[in-house]
């Protein structure tokens, strides 16, 4: 008897990975990616050449399409196995990107008359024109006391399907009015693939406002527009299906595609962050995930509701089923250290690290790593890119503070990589002063490679550090998923602890360091709360003068 | 009738200038520099080549003299004129920079027995190694509600006279024991023109504490310490000439030297600061001069005493006999600048300068001006090198706030221009609300040349600026001051309206920048007073960690 396979299918911001994995142990066979090839639309729409306003990001869905068209074939290839023994697929996206379609599926951007609309095309996650709209929806919800509000840390986002409903709506009636659905595009690929719409719990709570069972009422959504009171109801209620289950088999279609066998298994539509829990074998409450890259999310499970301020929501089976799934974030982690070194860093260092055969940003750390803690006397806030969690407020900006004349750039770099263990370490206090327990991190994400970051933050957070052991972690959760959908584990549990892959327990905390990290972020907690929580507002007031004198 | 000219000498941190200027209308004939031999020991005693301690800063005072023997006759021969018809000659110094002597005059480290005693030699400006003494001093002088303290803002400096005799007495009590007189450098090098000691009312005043004819009491200087009780009545007390007057006729031996006739007059000992007053044209009440270097030095004269809140001093005749002569600074600006150049601008900003033909300074100035004001988002505060005035704290430190992933270099290079333009304007708000009002601002130093940086001064503290006309500010200054003590002139003030050079009101404040710029310095006035005035005091905290972990 052969081997069987699942194939996990990771959609980003740029491109589509297919990756085969070997169900019994998690092995990965081989893996492909393909370019989207529109790739985001945030300057122009492609089908006119129209110019797009700012804070706009499209895309076009069919590219999501060509991933499965391209990319799962060449992984099959490459991974040099049957295709009849992959016995499932299954696939995670961005959150909250939505596509607005008719009844069958089909993107409002496919019709003729709409192929030169703009708001008939994909909202990215990170088209942000919407912050109107969720200002009078913060705004509205905290004046009417609405009971969701404090499962999302007591504010929503832009990103969210009912900012990006109620722009819709109110640019563009026209097109609002003709979507039968405005579904994640999580859920409207695997509808390519099995053909059914099933709505995944992880986005529908998370960035759908499902909580309970309910979506915000008709009341308030009419108060917010008369004609939005049935969005919830009409545009994005559907039938909701659990991460892990089998949301179809792949239609022959999609089979022709990709020479899989048709009626295999498809399972349910997720989330990239989400996804990687099981991959790095932290399913389990009092397990935080920590994806970090150029941002990092954070994702725990816990067996109970709790509200934890400023957190970015918490979603009943939003990570595994039964148990509540908790989100996290910091909107600038790895963007800030590119920033800086493409902003602040003089040539010398450039040509040292050249020289020294490293990357500039190895090669700053390894400077920056060999001072005492607090020798460069320096405190930075890692709000580059605003403050998700647990401020929620985009407004803020970066601080660095304590600047002499023999300050290094290498003293910088180090402090903005402590500002953001800082972060994380914010993060972890509040979950733990919340009733949800933090009692390790599991790091995944291109930053886990640097050993100084990751001792860092276990002696910052207090927290034993373990680490994924594989470069595609979504791609193998969607792999997980898969094979839980195909019926070969019981559990996302069971799959994940039989398929991921973790390095556990790679940096303990050092107590000495630890005290004195504590002296540092005494000072970040005590920035935080005067720069971040109103004694003064000074960011927001730049910003505004900003944007006043930008126009 | 031949015309007649004067010699000016400016004695700067590394080397001496002669200038030979006219006295009829401050011509500038010619001028020669001689760097001095043993520049500064900071780091070694050039006799033994023993290490020193770490804030010391000595130099020889033999150098001194090599350049009245080198660098007058060689700016008296580019000059083109006949020595014999220089009529007067006047020196400004660095201060407070000491120097230990017998009762002849002779230095101590000219001794053979203290060659190799680093207390035996002279204490430069900058030696900032008697903070543990200043700090005493300034704690027993608020605890005893001293009389004086006031007319230092408040807070005197490390640098001063009774902190660097204070610490002499401490760590070498046989040197201090030996010295028949701590001179002033400004007035040793008078002492050895004309073979007189004279002690210049200026540094008595600024540096050495003489308030109404008053130097500290025995009971405060004994409580210090209480072999230090008559440090100020063995020490340093002596006959006060005031600026502009003649000190004596220059010595035979002088005279051999420079080639000059013997006997020609020999001003009163001067500081480079206060000497450029004169030559700017403005040594009237309302007009304050600033010299603007790598820090900034603000003098100005008024008819009446006023304790200005953080200014340096005041000093009855300390710029112009008759009148009360202001002094503040600020402790970092052109090397803060220097410093950001150095360490937070990429490559690129070089390159692209270099193709320009412009400095890099030049360059991101050139770059930062053309956005608007406030597009940047950001605020600075520029104590990088601390806070002098008003302030007067060297433990506070740099910020930079604002920043996000779209910062450029230029925009954080211009964020600081505007952060020491801000600082200079709280010393004019400070001079104006303490009865000293400023109507002017006459602008002398290297930093003139930045156009952009001028006009936004003027902007900021809504005030008129003029710059000086000359590269060679106090030596030009000194030459006037020789002018008066040769009875050319019956005033500095006169001499100066003669001799010295300014382009008048060259930049104007323009309302509409000066009203947005208020906004701005709404942010910085509100994070100056937090950082800076005990409401969170991370910046003392953070420099305490750095100091204790580097030990």
């Amino acid at each position: 008897m052969s081997d069987k396979y699942t194939i996990g299918v990771d959609y980003g911001t740029l491109s589509g990975r297919a990756l085969v994995v070997r169900v019994s142990d998690g092995k990965e066979m081989g893996s492909a990616v393909l370019d989207y090839p529109n790739a985001v639309m945030d300057r122009k729409l492609n089908s006119s050449g129209a110019a797009l306003p700012p804070d706009w990001a499209l895309q076009n869905p069919l590219d999501y399409v060509e991933v499965i068209k391209k990319a799962v074939p060449e992984a099959i290839r490459v991974a040099g196995i049957d295709a009849k023994d992959v016995v499932g697929i299954a696939t995670d996206f961005t959150a909250c990107t939505m596509v607005p379609v008719l009844q069958d599926g089909t993107p409002l951007s496919e019709l003729p008359e709409y192929r030169e609309r703009p708001h008939a095309y994909v909202k990215l996650w990170k088209h942000h024109a919407a912050q109107p709209q969720a200002d009078r929806i913060n705004q509205l919800a905290r004046d009417r006391g609405e009971a969701w509000m404090p499962r999302y840390g007591g504010q929503i986002s832009s990103e969210w399907e009912l900012a990006k409903g109620l722009q819709l709506l109110e640019e563009d009636p026209e097109v609002y009015n003709r979507m039968y659905k405005f579904v994640e595009a999580a859920d409207w690929i695997i509808w390519q693939l099995c053909g059914t719409y099933v709505r995944n719990a992880c986005t529908a709570g998370y960035k759908g406002n499902l909580q309970d069972g309910e979506y915000p009422s008709m009341e308030y959504l009419g108060a917010l527009n008369p004609e939005f009171a049935r969005f919830a109801v009409d545009k994005i209620d559907h039938q909701i299906g659990q991460l892990g289950e089998r949301a179809g088999g792949l239609t022959a279609e999609a089979a022709a595609w990709t020479g899989l066998s048709e009626g295999i298994s498809v399972a349910v539509g997720n989330v990239d962050a989400h996804v990687t829990a099981p991959a790095a074998k932290a399913t389990t409450p009092g397990q935080m995930v920590a994806i970090m890259g150029t941002s990092t999310c954070h994702v725990m499970s816990h067996d109970q509701l709790s509200e934890v301020p400023g957190m970015c929501g918490v979603v009943d089976g939003g990570i595994v089923a039964g148990l509540y799934g908790y989100e996290a974030g910091q909107s600038g982690v790895g963007d800030i250290f590119a920033w800086y070194v493409n902003n602040q860093v003089p040539e010398r260092y450039f040509t040292e690290a050249t020289a020294a055969g490293k990357s500039v940003h190895q090669y700053l750390t390894d400077l920056a790593a060999r001072e005492p803690i607090g020798a460069h006397g320096l405190l930075a806030l890692d709000w580059h890119s605003g403050n998700r969690s647990v401020l929620v407020d985009h407004e803020l900006s970066g601080v660095m503070l304590g600047s002499t004349l023999t300050t290094t750039a290498e003293q910088g770099y180090r402090a903005l990589l402590e500002a953001t263990a800082f972060g994380t370490r914010k993060i972890v206090d509040t979950f733990n002063a919340s009733g949800v327990p933090v009692k390790e991190l599991i790091v995944a994400g291109g930053l886990l490679k640097n050993q100084f970051l990751m001792q860092l933050y276990s002696n910052i957070t207090r927290l034993p550090l373990s680490t994924i052991a594989t470069d595609q972690g979504p791609a193998l959760g969607s792999a997980i998923h898969a094979a839980v959908a195909a019926g070969e584990y019981p559990t996302v549990e069971a799959a994940g602890n039989a398929m991921g892959k973790v390095n556990s327990d790679v940096y303990q905390p050092n107590e000495a360091a630890a005290l004195q990290y504590d002296r540092l972020y005494a000072e970040y907690d005590l920035l935080h709360d005067y720069f971040g929580r109103g004694a003064n507002n000074v960011m927001k007031r730049l910003k505004a003068i900003k944007r006043e004198v930008h126009q």
